[in-house]
């Protein structure tokens, strides 16, 4: 049986824990900050792997993989890159354990490398190496490629999905023969984030800038999609950035153009994460348990045969058989729970907990009566229907869950913005409702850093939409070229 | 342009080797013995992935992700496995760099570790402590799950996908109530394995055990698939552990049965990785190139349009699409290549060492009298044919090739397996012509040692089937209950 879950009212962080647990999602694991992902966490990442891979090879990109180790050296190379990596990550030293008769196993001193290996928080620097020797001509641009792997950061505080030591990721490295296509590239990439965000986890984002002291370590420019938690906070939930010649020049990357002159290479990285999970179960969920989207469920539907008799066992089972047939047939994922030893009040349950968007339930009255009863999990709504006409009623209510998500979260990040003209509203509405707060910026980062040290809110971008508008900066009292997006954040 | 390829007979490893970067399959990197997986490659092992993941879903099985690090403690937990695994292992003992004034940057002393995690050899330990936690009861079981992901191996001496230091695959690790059902577990997944082999990889394999000497450290009995390459050597493509209950009592994994007993819990592992394209290289590649079997070639038909006028080029490339659609929309997966500033010849010659199963070339000629050339890879055959019907007759001959590139490795195994009775047969048949050797053996891991040491030739496996035959062992004059495959091997 599923443990409590704490409403959210009382202890968001709590809630949050209790939704991974009770939906099985992940797990800690024995090595502090990294998680185990369980296979309802992990079928959901595979799920939203298939839509990502999809859109990315839609839009001209391979898959590759490189290698997890980069030498120690490489990190150096980019001056603002070793500032930001360095801080936090696995250091390999040695390549062999030995048993010594004092200490027990330890590391074979005999083994130490002659150059430490970086266990890769991201894979720049040993790409940008490769593509220097892949790399001549025109003729060799673009590379449009992604790898799909695991990287390591070295987190203090850690959060199942939010934030993890280990994590799972995309992480896309392209190389353009133009700083406008590379540029073009990074805002193909941040249309990808934001359709899957919004069509396929009905999770509604603003697409923005970030500023400088937010921009990745390397990057001349990183846009992000923002995303708004239930509880007011703000999660960055994908970022693509266009790296300039920074990494072409730091790895000696340069092409024959057209006209037989040598140039540097135009670069962009771009990255989401299994963090995405966390958006997803924040966004959308509630005291009940976890709540999927349709086109991410790994099960869609769940269906609960109801019977006492064992004849009304063997009619029951053979029309659930055969509901699971016509669903199946046009692709629903739809499972059958036809377990000895579970109530069906317990797979009820079972099923609220794990976010399935549609519960069936099917007794010996609705076998003689040709209905089905229907459950909605976001919204709790029961019917019973016709089994005539029932897969494309399915399919209909599947649509509805996916859009009334969608909807629902639409209207909390709207109920969730405030603009603000004072910096006394800004803290204010800041302490009282959170949310996004949109407010003037005079574009320098010492008003940036001062709102951040005296209220813990940053700016989470620069929205590409609805930007432009001359203003003044309530902090510093400066002019405005328009509207940022502040927030706490995750 | 492709560089020339090495005939086998010249140098086999060096062929090896020009076929993987003629096809772009994969590159050296900086970090020693870890390789970078192109593209090309990397859609081949995509393609065997969602082979082999559909597989396993079909037999129950669900994928999860454990982290990639094992703390120190828990490689020793199994006599075995440590003695197995401690010895080529990456040893991660910091957890941060700092740049001192002396020596650069250096691993910060401050952030050494209490204690030392290992990058995953394989991930026995830290699932089966995982489990140990997960299951208490008989309804916990089994527990069929699997994890593709990235694992690390320090190897001395490295080859592209045969050996490097770290390689893609999958590990399956179930728990189960009983002894029958793990042991039905191995066989199950060693069947699923052989089942991709000769289907998928057109690989014909031996099925068998291995002796105790060639068992995964901590299993009780070691199944496998082996296949013969074309010089002769033998490779191990696949393992499928029956663990007994070494891993639950190393890592104190009970549960309740239904009598309410507590017992250990029964284990089984299994895998195979990225070797697997080194196999499918081996067996079926010539010395004009790669050769993929249709099943998993990411492409399957590259089409090369011809013309030198204008008005060619629009009529050519018009019927080229319109025979793209037809065979998209059948599901085959083809190429039109319409790229500008190569010519056909390098683009035929382009697909040859790709290894691309048909090549169709399309000129004004053909447009005119409604008519395509195809050509296999395979076989070299080139015939024209007739537009019409051209969908059913590529179907067709994708078919032909995939069960030509069996019979075809069939063959050649079959002619490469001799059965001897003797010591200086089995020396002289292994120097002259190499291949599987049938030779009786007494069981022992003497006689086993003795021939490996004489003559670098292993027993590759006891088969399942055709094993059973009374004899007498050549070497040591001991009688013998069957036949074993030897082979020198990779």
């Amino acid at each position: 049986m599923a443990d409590a879950i704490t409403p959210r009212s009382e202890d968001y962080s709590q809630w949050y824990l209790d939704i991974i647990k009770n939906a099985k999602l992940a797990d800690y694991s024995p090595v502090r900050g990294c998680m185990i992902i369980r296979p309802n966490g992990y079928e959901l990442w595979e799920n939203m792997q298939a839509g990502l891979d999809g859109m990315f090879k839609e839009t001209g990109h391979k898959n590759a993989y490189f290698p997890i180790f980069i030498p120690q050296s490489f990190l150096a190379k980019e001056a603002d890159h070793v500032e930001g990596f360095a801080k936090e990550c696995a250091v390999v030293t040695h390549s062999r354990l030995k048993v010594d008769e004092e200490q027990g196993l330890i590391a074979d001193p005999d083994s130490k490398l002659e150059e430490n290996l970086i266990v890769r928080p991201t894979s720049e620097t040993i790409i940008w190496d490769t593509y220097s020797r892949w790399i001549q001509s025109w003729r060799d641009l673009p590379i449009l490629m992604n790898q799909w792997a695991n990287v390591v950061r070295w987190e203090m505080r850690t959060r199942l999905f939010l934030r993890t030591m280990e994590f799972l990721w995309q992480e896309g490295h392209t190389a353009h023969a133009t700083e406008q296509e590379a540029v073009d590239e990074t805002l193909t990439i941040l249309d990808v984030y934001a359709t899957f965000a919004e069509d396929y986890m009905a999770v509604p984002v603003i697409r923005g800038v970030k500023t400088a002291s937010e921009r990745f370590a390397g990057a001349v420019e990183t846009y992000c999609i923002e995303a708004m938690m239930q509880d007011g906070k703000a999660l960055q939930a994908g970022t693509s950035h266009f790296l300039g010649q920074n990494f072409a020049k730091a790895f000696d990357c340069k092409f024959q153009n057209k006209n037989n002159e040598l140039e540097y290479v135009w670069a962009t990285s771009w990255g989401v994460s299994t963090r995405l999970i966390g958006a997803l179960i924040m966004v959308h969920s509630d005291d009940q348990g976890l709540i999927l989207p349709p086109r991410l469920a790994p099960t869609q539907v769940a269906l609960v045969p109801i019977y006492r008799k064992d004849e009304d066992r063997i009619q029951v089972l053979e029309k659930a058989r055969q509901i699971e047939a016509d669903l199946k047939a046009v692709g629903v994922r739809i499972f059958v729970d036809d377990r000895d030893g579970y109530r069906p009040g317990w797979k009820f349950n079972e099923y609220e907990v794990q976010g399935v968007p549609v519960r069936l339930a099917l007794g010996p009255r609705d076998v003689q009566n040709g209905t089905v009863e229907v459950a909605r999990r976001d919204n709790g709504e029961k019917e019973t229907v016709e089994q005539t006409g029932l897969v494309a009623h399915i399919q209909e209510t599947l649509e509805a869950v996916q859009n009334g998500l969608f909807e629902r979260a639409l209207k909390m990040r709207e109920d969730m913005t405030t603009s603000v003209d004072s910096y006394d509203d800004f803290k204010s509405v800041l302490d009282e409702k959170g949310g996004f707060i949109r407010m003037h910026w005079d574009g320098t980062d010492e008003t940036e850093l001062q709102i951040k040290n005296e209220t813990k809110a940053t700016i989470r971008c620069i929205p590409i939409e609805g930007y432009e508008e001359e203003g003044v900066d309530p902090v510093s009292g400066k002019p405005s070229k328009g509207r940022v997006y502040f927030a706490r954040s995750y």
